[in-house]
């Protein structure tokens, strides 16, 4: 950016200060240009995503800023990851009312920049705008696999292992207690509360099973509105409905605890949303290979993928079948 | 999308009645798919570009729905004519609140949709979400050049021409009467103010032009914050300044009258936004070429490039030299 400050507007000045940092790759222009450039990888697909979040709806007004940015950037990373695709960049759109603090948006940008490097992910480009009210923060990023093999959800065939990676519910259990809807039978310790409290604010997308599961992954999405109503659109893409052993869902042991205390929670965990986890299916002979390659993060086999179009059914240890009809977190 | 809607969420439905028509590119999946893919096309660079629009930011909250998505997709078209790219395609990141009419969604899509199709430029991928307020619209746009021939806001140099596309000022003037900052003096026809209002809601961006701005200009940029303050970033990025003779600038017939009118207007036409027209630079050599190439759009050389750092000098007819130091619009 230029030596010239007073030359410069508040837009411009704002930009370089906190965000040509993040932006290292050179087609990025040093964010000092209307727009970016990146030549594609040889032999590769981009993979496109969106995803946006606003506050009031997706996350606090007053929630840490670097772990807002964080949140923001990640739940597109746990797409990439859950499509077998590696980061490229990312662009950001985020409109901010007048009324926060300065700081807020260095705190921001500390965070993003911590992501961009973690998740070799720089910022390509963006766009700040006033919001009249609410803080919204839209990502769209971008990343690569080889042509034709990013993983999709319809491709899950009968006779599949349906695998998850993480604990499921611990987000959704998490907004629960502090929305004040936890049932009074359950009393987290403080460990506990904030082990679920930092699961909501601060996913923790599986890019590194990205490889794994491009190479053994039938089909996969990222779990962000419920494992039960995530499953439940892969299966009607694919085409087939699966069983899934609720006893083998993969839960934390702060999780457990809730559900020992209060087992209507069983619908907030399997229903609720923001695991950021990915949901894959697979041919049995594949789950080994794919253990093996999953370093480094526990994965669990939960079900079988079958024939038919019901509904997935969830099956409780003693024998009971559950579904979930409306088992997703839907904005509509 | 699956043939049961009673098992769809509402999400699901809004996306494949409004959306799924759109998204005509195999690599969009009908948008049943977390992400999508596109094979880049060989030999070329992707170009990137991010903009949003906010409701009481950047439009009315009542203006006409199909406007707002046409206006909210050709902001980020006119930046890619300005790099001299292709479209390619585009994601959508939209937050809406509840008490939006039914039809309000019914018609954004059906403008997005005309403007998809017009520009050849296919949804892939979206994301909608929930707003506590305000209209949001974030679209990311991506285009194509042959590689490493990006037009930048950083190549002109002293002694190239400078041009500009159609006629700047009439967004400005719009806002301006529609806000009723405008002075008394000037009173336009109801056929002036309808000209200045549609410039305003549904911008034209050139698209026609992108391969002749990437065959011809030295630097290139779109006029979207008024064209004094992009002309000054413009020069700032390069190196250099500019000299602009005022009255080669070019306006419409509306504007032309308002300006004689009430003269003080010409700061608000020339540092006002929304003009979405290309500012290019280019060797003298080439102008008669870039002129001859640019079919269909009015182009007009308004000025030359300079050694220097000053701010750009516009000058009156009468010898007078104006600068904009505060020349263009900023959110911060």
């Amino acid at each position: 950016m230029s030596a010239r400050p007073g030359r410069e507007t508040g837009e411009e000045r704002l930009i370089a200060r906190h965000f040509a940092p993040l932006a290292r790759h050179p087609g990025a222009l040093a964010l000092t240009d209307d727009a970016a450039f990146i030549t594609p990888p040889a032999g590769c697909d981009l993979v496109l995503k969106t995803d946006a979040i606003v506050s009031s709806v997706h996350f606090f007004f007053d929630d840490p800023a670097d772990l807002v940015a964080r949140k923001a950037l990640r739940v597109n990373l746990s797409d990439l990851a859950a499509k077998g695709a590696k980061p490229l960049g990312f662009l950001l759109s985020l409109a901010i009312p007048a009324e926060l603090p300065p700081k807020w948006l260095a705190e921001f940008a500390r965070g993003l920049a911590a992501d961009a490097e973690e998740y070799a992910c720089p910022l390509f480009g963006g766009d700040t705008d006033r919001s009249p009210g609410p803080i919204m923060i839209s990502v769209a990023a971008f990343g690569a696999v080889p042509s034709g093999t990013m993983v999709k959800r319809s491709g899950a065939r009968p006779g599949d292992a349906v695998m998850v990676t993480g604990t499921i519910g611990d987000a959704a259990l998490a907004l629960a207690l502090r929305k004040g809807r936890a049932p009074g039978a359950w009393r987290p310790s403080a460990a506990e509360a904030e082990h679920l409290r930092r699961r909501y604010l601060l996913p923790q997308p599986r890019n590194a099973l990205a490889e794994a599961v491009r190479t053994h992954a039938s089909a996969a999405m990222d779990v962000s509105d419920g494992l039960a109503g995530d499953l439940a659109k892969l299966c009607r893409v694919s085409g087939v409905t699966a069983n899934i052993d609720i006893g083998r869902i993969p839960l934390s042991a702060a999780a457990v605890k809730a559900l020992a205390a209060a087992p209507d929670l069983l619908s907030v965990a399997l229903a609720g949303g923001d695991d950021y986890e990915v949901l894959l299916t697979l041919p049995p002979e594949r789950v080994a290979a794919f253990r093996e390659a999953a370093v480094g993060v526990a994965v669990a086999e939960i079900g079988t993928i079958a024939a038919g179009d019901g509904l997935p059914a969830f099956h409780e240890p003693a024998g009971a079948i559950r579904t979930f009809a409306d088992g997703s977190f839907s904005h509509f």
